[in-house]
């Protein structure tokens, strides 16, 4: 049996320090001790952690991919209110991260926009009508 | 500001019903409409979807990566207890899950053991001496 919960995002990092610092630039905590392996920020109602690459990679048995290989995968921060996803990118853009995409009507109902850090990973900012929030900021998924 | 939450992971998937059913077959259900571009899994205190690669890779301005690479990120789900690693990847394996890594005591204090989809997308059961989690199933991170 496999409990259906996704508790941790590990994203593999060439430059560990690098990237915390970015996203501590976001506004965001990271509140395990300093290092060059690995930083974890709260994020709600996940986990988001950053692990030097080479040691994800040997710990998961996996090959690396080469540096900056987009790596299929997106990351999404939720927002209550529209303009709040143009509030958002222009934060990350101030941030340094490059802007994939400005805010846009999504054919799903929604508006949402692209950034990504400076190792190529892509954070969606989202809005959707009528979304809800626990206490932790996790999105209550309505359907 | 960037709202510190992480609400929703998105894999590129390569074959969206295929891996929906990879999924289900782990036990996991996906409350959305059937379809071949969407599958949604709301998972604890995230929500875990499959979004058909190309779309994906059209609407984050990302090029599409090429099938089977890993994608330098691993999902984690952090379990109660310590057999409950062993168990979760005997469940994986029977689903037709690769097994990266058997359990095994990792350096920093815990077990933990991996998996990967179909697609090559990498999961990891990982068990935290004292880990909590809140009424959802979201990890309680201590630190």
């Amino acid at each position: 049996m496999i409990p259906g919960r996704l508790t941790v995002v590990t994203l593999g990092a060439y430059d560990v320090p690098a990237l915390r610092a970015f996203y501590e630039s976001l506004g965001w905590t990271s509140n395990t001790p300093g290092g060059d392996e690995f930083a974890a920020f709260p994020l709600g109602g996940a986990v988001f952690t950053l692990y030097r690459m080479d040691l994800l990679a040997e710990e998961s048995h996996s090959p690396m991919p080469p540096r900056g290989a987009w790596r299929a995968v997106t990351l999404a921060i939720n927002v209550e209110r529209e303009e709040m996803v143009a509030e958002a990118i222009d934060a990350a853009r101030a941030a340094g991260a490059q802007i994939r995409a400005e805010p846009v009507k999504r054919d799903w109902g929604g508006v949402s926009a692209y950034f990504a850090d400076p190792e190529g990973n892509v954070w969606e900012v989202a809005w959707l009508p009528d979304s809800r929030f626990d206490e932790r900021g996790a999105l209550i998924w309505p359907y």
